[in-house]
């Protein structure tokens, strides 16, 4: 979106003058120069995407990039089998009008219309893409008893709340992380969030400043990654293999660029499934203390994980790990409830940083996760569900096997790491508009690219006719 | 937190080298530093401010202010009426250990601890420098209805939800802000969030990089300046007269810095109460159009402000402007729900950024809401609210003028801006140390300075005792 450079001061800055950004991003802003000056009118069929690959000299992976890139902006249109047409309303929304206000901002991140459509699917759709449990897996009869325990007492509703989090989620979070998982944390050390998400969101924000140079999980999740990316922060790739990240690629940058944090999911990593060995986390937190790196362990597949996962946290004593955890794989999407466990000196700090960003959370849905964790039910439904995602596990290998791909990590927890043997990113866009959500291998990269891997959700792939789309998809792609 | 910018690469760094940070800072970084070596011994006294103040050649203020600071990083205690000692475990956390995690960081906001102490303050303690309405105020049978209705439906909790939130809020958001605030806005254009406060920041993030010039309201919130000053925005005061903002000094602001933003509470401004007339609102979004400025009007205290007050959205018809607005005061502080509407081009990139900051908002809360303004029954309460704030408010008028105290200006809605005739830093620390909250005008200046001014909640400044309370520690300080 490169008219967003325009500035209102410097009218005369023009799109052609800006080369920064992918080639994606310059042929999207290319085509929208052209549809806001009506070169191509409202309706207009843009080329396909073989011809205008060949057109521009570029991969016809820049060409799905830059026409998903319209169509978040609403400029072009998709039509089934026929091809991307200029939108009626297009010309208004890309050209600047006289006196009009010019809300032309920077370029979104690179992912963020792939993720948006993620998250705007209706969870009613097969999703073999999402990254949450389908719903019938959840307990809404739970959820119901939870609530309506925790609205039993509305009084904490009347006053903004402890900016920490409420005490009781804090206190059952305390004794989980001591008793199940050997990380010993006082319940001053826990700040709870709206999600695991913004845990790690105010982690950042806490901890680091525009320019900081960032280790993550390559693959590793977009959202962490666009978070970071759209913070100014510096991402460092480290390869994750299914013991760990590549301790010489991890020191070698950590040499050259002196990263303050390392963002990693050491337990049913997402999207590989690998959980971090205990020598590997014991060489990881070496690392750490030689260049003083603070580690942050993203731990949002805890309760699917098989008990005596190592933890990061576990080991280092919460002295330089900030462990961070949620509920939304397992008990409740939308209560959106989180937490973190950090070193005592950057409690306060965190703090602040929650403070600013939301003031407090709802203490509400809070103490309903407490009394699940503090009865047992929750323990008790997450092994039900790790009982019924083992057995799904073995199906989705079965036919994705059957279907001609190979698993490119052995399969644990929620996710599948497949190689679908063609550009998943094309193959999403087909897949999608057969009405399946398929998360293709450029979400999970860094820098964003094209991958032939793909993220399956074992416990929402177990449909056969999914397979069978997808086949159809990939030989037409082939 | 000088010692915070000594970088794990770089021990050679000392604080003396660190000019930069106010007189507050630097003195407070130089006491730390003597308390870590261990000159200023655990259980040590520190000098009176007095003292301190006069061997440093500062002013007494810029003494507390490092005191204060000091007391936020635990490195001192507070005695009652015998003055500052060192705490027992203060040069452990001000040294730094050999091989032990430097966690050391960039030095928090300048009012950050302030902040942090009103939001910790228990609302069950007196505080008339509280933001929000007593709990008494509020109507718990009311919240209890409105959730046990909520739960009955327990299944979006099961997916993370619509990214933009839940429609019901949307829908009842939309009807509300044409009926009776005269801004058209679709439900299409609404976008929830946790309160009004992370609204705010969603904003902040989605159009703004850092270095950023904004324009806000001086005096103004500290929550808001402090968290665009942590985002590393530029921030340009613009003085905020009875009827709205000092257009010259807009006008002179805009051309030399070329904000792109104005952030402002129109209505019932925090903290003087102050309402934009219709002309100076009609000068504002000229001046916006002239120089292509989005405005953010923050309309937190809507529910407590007579009918027909304007505001910029309905001005403007929401094409340059945002508005933000929230239920944190009127009915439930800790629900945290609130909500923005945007003009059309906006939404995605808004909407976007709220995923990368929460994913989503938890619904439950939303339908809540969405129940009380449906059925008429938070009109109908905001009209008993508003009855009795009148009343609260003549008597607090009355009581702060015996009190000997000036209105700063025209008492209207929750705050009164009250000239106390001595500085209300000082003030503000002794009348804590007797129990009573205060908050003083440092907090709502930009840059923070210390002010003879300080915010009065109407509701809950009625107890005579306070003012008596506020009399003595004046007059000690005079």
């Amino acid at each position: 979106m490169d008219t967003a450079i325009q500035r209102r001061d410097d009218g005369a800055a023009t799109i052609a003058a800006h080369s920064e950004g992918t080639l994606g991003e310059r042929l999207a802003s290319h085509y929208a120069q052209r549809i806001g000056r009506r070169q191509l009118q409202p309706g207009a069929r843009l080329p396909s995407v073989r011809d205008c690959a060949r057109t521009h000299g570029v991969s016809p992976s820049t060409v799905v990039a830059a026409y998903d890139r319209l169509q978040a902006q609403g400029l072009i249109e998709a039509r089934r089998q026929r091809g991307f047409f200029v939108r009626p309303s297009a010309a208004m929304a890309a050209a600047p009008r006289h006196h009009e206000p010019n809300l032309a901002l920077p370029a979104p991140v690179d992912t963020a219309a792939l993720i948006r459509a993620m998250f705007r699917t209706r969870a009613s759709l097969p999703g073999p893409g999402l990254g949450t449990l389908p719903e019938t897996w959840l307990d809404p009869a739970l959820l119901q008893r939870a609530l309506r325990r925790a609205i039993a007492n509305t009084d904490d509703a009347l006053r903004y709340g402890e900016p920490a989090g409420d005490p009781s989620l804090r206190e059952a979070l305390s004794r989980r992380l001591s008793n199940e998982l050997g990380i010993t944390a006082d319940s001053a050390q826990i700040v709870t969030s709206v999600g695991a998400t913004h845990a790690l969101d105010i982690v950042a924000r806490a901890l680091l400043k525009p320019g900081d140079a960032v280790l993550v999980d390559d693959p590793g999740w977009a959202v962490e990654h666009a978070r970071l990316i759209s913070m100014g922060m510096h991402l460092l790739p480290v390869p994750r293999g299914p013991a760990g990240p590549d301790l010489e690629v991890m020191r070698q940058l950590i040499q050259t660029h002196h990263p303050r944090l390392y963002v990693t999911v050491s337990v049913l990593h997402n999207p590989t499934g690998a959980t971090l060995s205990l020598a590997a986390a014991h060489q990881v937190l070496r690392l750490a203390e030689a260049h003083d790196l603070i580690l942050v362990e993203d731990d949002t597949y805890a309760w699917l994980a098989p008990p005596h996962s190592p933890r990061l946290a576990a080991l280092d004593g919460l002295r330089r790990t900030i462990y961070v955890t949620g509920f939304s794989k397992i008990l409740a999407p939308n209560w959106r409830v989180g937490a973190l466990a950090a070193p005592p000196a950057l409690v306060d700090r965190i703090v602040d940083t929650k403070l600013l960003s939301s003031l407090t959370t709802p203490a509400l849905l809070e103490r309903a996760v407490a009394w699940c964790l503090d009865q047992g039910l929750l323990r008790r439904h997450a092994e039900r569900v790790s009982t019924r995602l083992a057995a799904a596990r073995s199906r989705v290998v079965r036919l994705a096997q059957e279907a001609g791909c190979r698993l490119a990590a052995e399969p644990h927890g929620l996710f599948g790491w497949v190689d679908a043997g063609v550009d998943t990113e094309p193959l999403a866009v087909r897949m999608a508009s057969e009405g399946w959500l398929v998360a293709p291998g450029r979400l999970f990269h860094v820098p964003a690219r094209s991958s032939t891997l793909m993220r399956v959700n074992f416990a929402s792939a177990q449909d056969a006719r999914f397979w069978r789309a997808f086949e159809r998809a990939r030989d037409a792609l082939r």
